[in-house]
């Protein structure tokens, strides 16, 4: 199941775009070797995870984890520990996507120009795909050679607090009780949890894998959770703005409950964006990073929607 | 969260029915422990996983782990590690009952004589809850202090293994396909994936905790996968015989399916049933044991409804 990849450090010839470009190859190649095939029974099983996880993405969480890790000067023999755990992240990421969009919660036909995984599949067979992504996210890590146990146990520990009552999950939760009369402390809370929880989760994956003192995690966290406050509000955005043809999703799935972009309008909302694009920016500053350039790019890349609007 | 509790071993007075009743309390309160509180936000979904998790069950899959360990000579010292690894098993033992009942899998109303999860929490918390009780169980088994790095993460390891593509969910799959053909050999892998995986999880967590030899540990395994095999059976027979005032849960979920007994008959089946708990209790005897006098007061309990058909 396990992938074959020469251990090599994450290429450093070219524009930084070049270097993201070329870093997503080798994740999606990843990924692809993560997950059982379609041919191993059970087929459908896989065919529903490799069909929710290979889908085209942006892959912007393990491109953070990896690059948050190699800006901390990442040992090039844990190069691959890294982009495993990166995907292990891409994984938790895919599984709430499935079970955000079931008809239960968001009910969305449509994610990533594709079906979403239970109107291709079947509920069933996308709720047990989900768990199985989850679950094997936790595998991968644990069973990661090239990482130390004890570093190994940490993450593990540390997934299941970002996805649990203190993560994912419980953001999901409040999401699904949001019909309208949220504050804004209480939208925040929501963003924080459903989207932070990863981001910190990879920001502390970088931290661990490259034995990062105290207050350099501590940057790196700060960066995290001002990067993950400006990824929901530029979701809230596109949700408003993008048609599906353009998002690839079903879009209007936040009709009903409050946004950002509802209680603040567009214009404050991009003050806000960009506030919080600054201070992750100002974190970095903090991190004794070997160098931002490739952070950066990746940065502006994610968030050209907001740039260009 | 964690629980405050002295570190003691197992009680080793009275009869081992009272051993078994005292561990019994000690994993209700553990487990009481390890989810959070009704009191604390998100509480809906607290509530809906304590609903799930704390029912009264008969605690096999913790009791299962623990005396196993027990009996392979655990030290005093990690009897709440064991506690709290077998509470983990029973709190994936509990997400797969969630998942399992829902409308979309066995479509089950009732069980353990309350309504289930979906019923009573509705779909999108109980999915939810069943999420955060698997990833939780990773959580308890990646912190626990008592316990050193290098097994806890292979317990990680193990756990994904036993719940993913190889074990519980592979199995469900499966048993969701089986339409009425499944052939012998078919419903034995169901069985031994479904219910199998988890007593294979438990017996693994026995012998790594205790530092079992290769044998000892492939001793247990085979106890385990005979036990597993019995343990389906029995299940089985109890969907087809017993009204759901004596289960406690809707009963002829399996109707459409094709069952063991259906295959065998019910005598034959009982015969099948003894062949593998006499098994199981020859592996037992190649595992290095203290005492096996718990262990088969335990199974004896807990297959006691075949001894009176």
């Amino acid at each position: 199941m396990r992938h074959n990849m020469t251990v090599t450090a994450l290429d450093t010839n070219g524009t930084p775009e070049d270097r993201i470009d070329a870093a997503r190859s080798r994740i999606d190649a990843c990924l692809a070797g993560l997950v059982p095939s379609e041919a191993i029974w059970p087929r459908r099983l896989h065919q529903a995870q490799r069909h929710a996880l290979l889908s085209p993405g942006k892959r912007f969480r393990p491109l953070l984890t990896l690059f948050l890790a190699q800006a901390r000067g990442l040992d090039a023999a844990k190069t691959d520990a890294a982009m495993e755990i990166g995907c292990a992240v891409e994984m938790v990421h895919a599984a709430s996507l499935i079970l955000d969009d079931l008809p239960c919660m968001d009910d969305a036909d449509l994610r990533r120009n594709q079906p979403t995984t239970h109107v291709a599949f079947g509920e069933s067979t996308a709720i047990l795909s989900a768990t199985a992504l989850l679950n094997r996210a936790f595998g991968i890590i644990a069973r990661n050679a090239e990482v130390p146990a004890e570093q190994r146990a940490e993450l593990c520990d540390l997934l299941s607090y970002s996805v649990g009552s203190t993560g994912l999950i419980a953001g999901q939760m409040a999401d699904l009780d949001n019909t309208g009369n949220a504050s804004v402390s209480e939208i925040e809370r929501v963003n924080r949890l459903k989207t932070g929880a990863l981001f910190d989760f990879a920001a502390d994956a970088a931290a661990i894998l490259t034995e990062s003192s105290a207050p350099q995690r501590a940057a790196l966290k700060d960066f995290s959770r001002q990067i993950g406050l400006a990824f929901q509000l530029l979701d809230d955005v596109k949700d408003v703005l993008q048609s599906p043809e353009i998002s690839g999703k079903t879009s209007g799935r936040d009709a009903g409950k409050t946004t950002l972009v509802a209680k603040h309008g567009l214009s404050e909302t991009k003050a806000m964006l960009k506030t919080y694009l600054d201070n992750a920016k100002t974190a970095l500053t903090r991190a004794d990073l070997t160098g931002t350039e490739d952070l950066s790019a990746l940065i502006d890349r994610q968030f050209a929607f907001m740039r260009d609007l």
